[in-house]
């Protein structure tokens, strides 16, 4: 008989890399979270509950089997080296970019996220906007005397896209001094997702990179992440939000701070693997 | 002395068989559950937690204790047989029909369901609706080639009863087919409960079935179950949604589909007995 | 080398003693508690997982910081003897109360508010109102032939203050006599939060007492309790409550009925953290 | 059709009373329990999890249905008063004395005992001993203040039956002061089983009360308890010890400190219950 | 870039098919499991958590990645259909055999050996004999009125191989009359292994089937699994067993009854992840 | 009235720093576990849990009562940063070497023995030998090419004191090259702790580092570690062999990787309070 190997990927997500435009890879590092780690665990756990899942999403009534989507699999990082970690994650995005995919990475703490932002910027520099769900600011300059952290990553993609690039929702925590810089720097809305029409229609002509911080959703509906940060948005408000940004150009995303042992229930894995279901059509439509 | 053996009901389900009109009993199978098993265990946990409840409900202003209850246990299923299990489903609603009681069923996987409605159906036929919450459709016509699934049990029931006399509420995850499938056959509001009100007041001289899926609510008050669905309705929307049913003919009830293991706060079991608790009064109201 | 001793406070409560208005204090009994115990693990756990959260609020834009605060430790209980911890409790609170403090106590169970509201009711007399949040009436005149139980203090306590001084919010369940007894002696709120706005108004020149049982938060925020009721208020409605607060001259407070084991996610942990900040802060303010 | 209401025994013990010589109660008390409560669900879960069992030993090649066996259900405790708790119980087991049966008591936490051993002494004055499986001696005089406590139980049945009377196994933990004291009063084995043989030799003519502690076992094989006591004996050991007991005129007994929700393996109930199996074939074989 | 598809195996088990001599396989079912469920979860979560084993063995002192090893994925099973899931892996099975592999199936529940053991006995027919670690004897006739049963596995066994054919090691539980019958018609060792390397010795001609149901251990080691048996032997007595099987010509074998959600720490499926690393090297070496 | 601050240490461990010849401190670092992080956890978890044990030894008839003994509290790390948190290690062991202490460490992972190690050999060079207990070697040269890492940490060590100076207990799970290179480089015993009073012997007239990793025990007694090897030693074993380090002139220790979330029973927890009690007694007796 013949007998492939054993294949293991996010549901729909079953094409061949040369067919697919959209690319999701896992990065799977907690290195610098500083209150409870886990979210190196989150890749797998979302796709093996992935399958609990259907293809079809009635919210915007398309189904991931109509596209090409491709699932490289997890980056294999060496643990306690943050810089090592950034530069492979920066690598593969750089390498997508060459092959003129969308980057979809899986995180991991939101650190990761630094690596691939920068590989957008080296390739669209100043059109490059983001877009930041989050219950935290991460507008620190150092955290505890370091430069790249979890707490800080915000702020080290504002050293490259500079004032007025990086567009934050959802925020409900943070140092004061956070607040305060935001008010020149950044373009925030705390508690909940006011103005994102706005910031849609004004982005319509830019090249858009989606980073989304799951504990933007209050913990009822997201325990399993490493700071609980209770009164956040719901699930509808997050997921009627990813709709609307089917209107921009979104060149590359992730998803991050799902730390799945946290919530035994699965709930927060269930959320993941929609959010990232309904990001994708978005992104696609 | 004298000393009587330990009984255990449901709290306030304390009367005997004869003088009861509702009568409660436990399905506890979940032999074609897909993704997580487990909803074998709720019977007997939700009797367990019943007394962590008062008999009073402050939502109608009636209490469990003014009416006489009784609690029939559970059916002793053999495991790995689909047939025999939904044939003594039947067999035990089809009898408590005969003694003119209201059966109210307490699952176990929603499969369950079709015994009880098929006793239903053999007793009122055209005479029955169903009114059916859940964030499912179940109106495949088979899962993976099985007929009788938990996937499939609507469009079971819909063999039996026809179109137009299923009322679906509350319906977020199916396949394509499903939906478009429903347009003619059944008729299914998505995502919430709207148009409840006038089901119910078209309703008001037929015999109906209600079942519960609980999963229509949201895995943030019950994440307690096989497959987590984010985007459901609220615990007050159900709760409102059930007293407004005392206005109809209820000839029986079942409640689906809470696997309490998979939420150790216990929160999901104090959902479905306060959900349990208002549905009887509201039958008997 | 200089060392000092392993010091152990909720975050910011880290001045003297005689420098802070506001004294911390933890209660660690569940002695009556009939359906779940372990409320007497809830001092400990707030204080280690308070280093999760920030110092400062965005929601009225001040900083633990910025006051004194001092953390007592726990007073250290005799289990099994209900009468000599209330004890206890009064006679702490007492010494605070001649030490000119505002005592903030972290329960254990509701039984606890008793102690610390005879403390303040001996020093204010009919000055003394008393703000109840709480999902249940807690007003039998006694529980299973038990005075003194979580299910009767806020009856004790009226045995003090007497009729109309006593303002409840929230409260869905209870026994039907519970109800109908609190028409003629308390003003009691069902459900919700209405009128709270009313009876800080009437209030502004008394002195208050807040009794805050978590438990009147749903479930889906906070599920660490030992009586779960669904169809509580949200974690937004309590937080923007708190804030109204600060209108009040609050001498006095507790926020009881975390039992953190029953929510392993942590969510109800960082709730009650995030409460005892804002209270804190609004009764400073 | 004829319907009865729902029974709920241990495994095998669905006779009735008056046939019965053997009659197990239920005993879910925790009030005393200084580290970790959760002793009062024990019985409940026990029942539950006893149907995981087979009725037959193959250790002494008997089975549970070649007897009358009773089961009376759980004691209805008021929580907060620990007095009126051990009345109830020395109530209900004076009663079985006179009705000549051998009470068989599930607690609940150790004190519990104290109150069975109370009926016990009354009935067989001199005649009684006492046997106890225990990682901890249990002999304070006092603990925090308090006279009855779990950790003083057995110096308070010393009270009653004095010295020599007392045969302690697999003590592990106490105070200094509680070896020094049992040097004089009791008849103590540290950490094994060491001389049970010769203890059982010298009692066969005694009436034999059994107490067992189940934290005895290592928490490798039951983790389910109030305070953990790594280097205990093993579960094969314990079991060859309650077949040995049979050559014993045993007229009461207890099993008691699971705290199942620590074990959520379900091992330690599974312990549990099969030592409930071995120790009533012993007493009746 | 070129980039391949995210493979998915147990550590080792990375060549291709047509290289492999051993096949390893899931059979994620446990459609008959009376207790507990949940075996279905066991082969992916051994594949994700074998990736904290070492491929090398200190025990044997040889090293996976010496062999060529192929892992086939999971057999795709229709839930609720016994039947069916039988035949599926008989035909797996029957194809192996055809390319001259040997069968390497992981559970699922015991039932599943059925449809193994008989491609295995189409093959080999009396030369076959099995091998079978167990606590149970799982020796019915039929249980709750079903011939193909978890319970009756061996039982089915035998139908086909017949007497003497069967050895059965660390039987613990089960009812008399298995105890009886297997007098006359399988080889039985209660309790423990004795008589092991005499059974090898026995079969060194043969063709052999080794069937390790992994609660053949004792729980404290191997708690995840559905019905719980204190007593078992020890991991060190099962794995210098397995190292004694080299001596055999093994023909196929399975390991099952792991169901990893009940044993949180995960110590469960590192049991099991040892257990079939050490038996492949057993059956290879 | 005057209070203190709420000071937080292991139990016993309550005297000042300068009457202390032993220091107790938490490094709470996991940034290069490349499993299942968590042991970040432990240092506070087993303070709290060290109240549930008796400050009395029956092992070795010794109390911490006895003796002085300070407990430092935590270092503070910098998250993500390995070089930075080894550097804070070996100042704070280097500050009490300089004031004549004897250091005692609680992890957090391996590595931060290293930060000790380094400490302890600049103040005693040829003199220092290393026992360690451990279910791995850990003599990698580099781990996923980091040199600092839990999984290179005795190679690191071994860079430092040489040839013939470690001496390696209940090593059961390694690389090859790993075993291969330690028969000339370290006294290496497999699996147990066959010839541990040799080694006393051998070492009576050295100082000595003693290093526990707790994942030495089997996870039958520890299971709350990152990664789990079944077949390791019993916690009775542990326990004799610490007794026996009493002979010895031991200059510094450290008990490491328990990872208290996975094991929520607490038995792990306890079992490292336990450990700790006893390896203090053995070192001051």
């Amino acid at each position: 008989m013949k007998a492939n190997k054993n294949i293991f990927n996010f549901i729909g997500f079953d094409s061949n890399y040369d067919d697919s435009k959209l690319v999701l890879f896992g990065a799977p590092f907690d290195g610098t979270t500083s209150f409870r780690p886990g979210t190196r665990f989150a890749p797998n756990i979302i796709r093996n509950d992935s399958y609990g899942l259907e293809t079809y999403s009635p919210y915007i009534n398309t189904d991931l089997e109509d596209y090409k989507l491709f699932d490289y699999g997890d980056l294999d990082f060496p643990f306690g080296n943050t810089k090592r970690v950034l530069e492979m994650i920066y690598n593969l995005s750089d390498e997508l970019y060459k092959d003129d995919k969308i980057p979809f990475m899986i995180g991991g703490e939101h650190l990761v996220s630094y690596g691939s932002i920068k590989a957008a910027y080296e390739k669209y520099h100043d059109e490059l906007h983001i877009i930041h769900f989050d219950a935290h600011a991460d507008l620190r300059d150092d955290y505890m005397g370091e430069k790249f952290s979890h707490a800080t990553v915000l702020r080290r993609a504002w050293d490259l896209v500079g004032d007025n690039k990086i567009h934050q929702f959802g925020i409900r925590s943070g140092e004061k001094e956070e607040f305060i810089w935001s008010i020149n720097h950044t373009n925030m809305t705390k508690f909940n997702l006011e103005g994102l029409n706005l910031v849609i229609e004004h982005l319509k002509d830019k090249k858009v990179y989606v980073t989304i911080d799951l504990d933007v959703l209050d913990p009822s509906i997201f325990s399993g992440t490493g700071t609980l940060e209770p009164g956040g948005i719901s699930f509808n408000e997050l997921i009627f939000a990813i709709e609307q940004l089917k209107k921009l150009n979104i060149i590359g995303a992730d998803v991050v701070e799902l730390s799945p042992h946290y919530d035994q229930s699965g709930t927060s894995t269930a959320v993941a693997c929609k959010v990232i279901r309904e990001l994708a059509l978005s992104i696609l439509n």
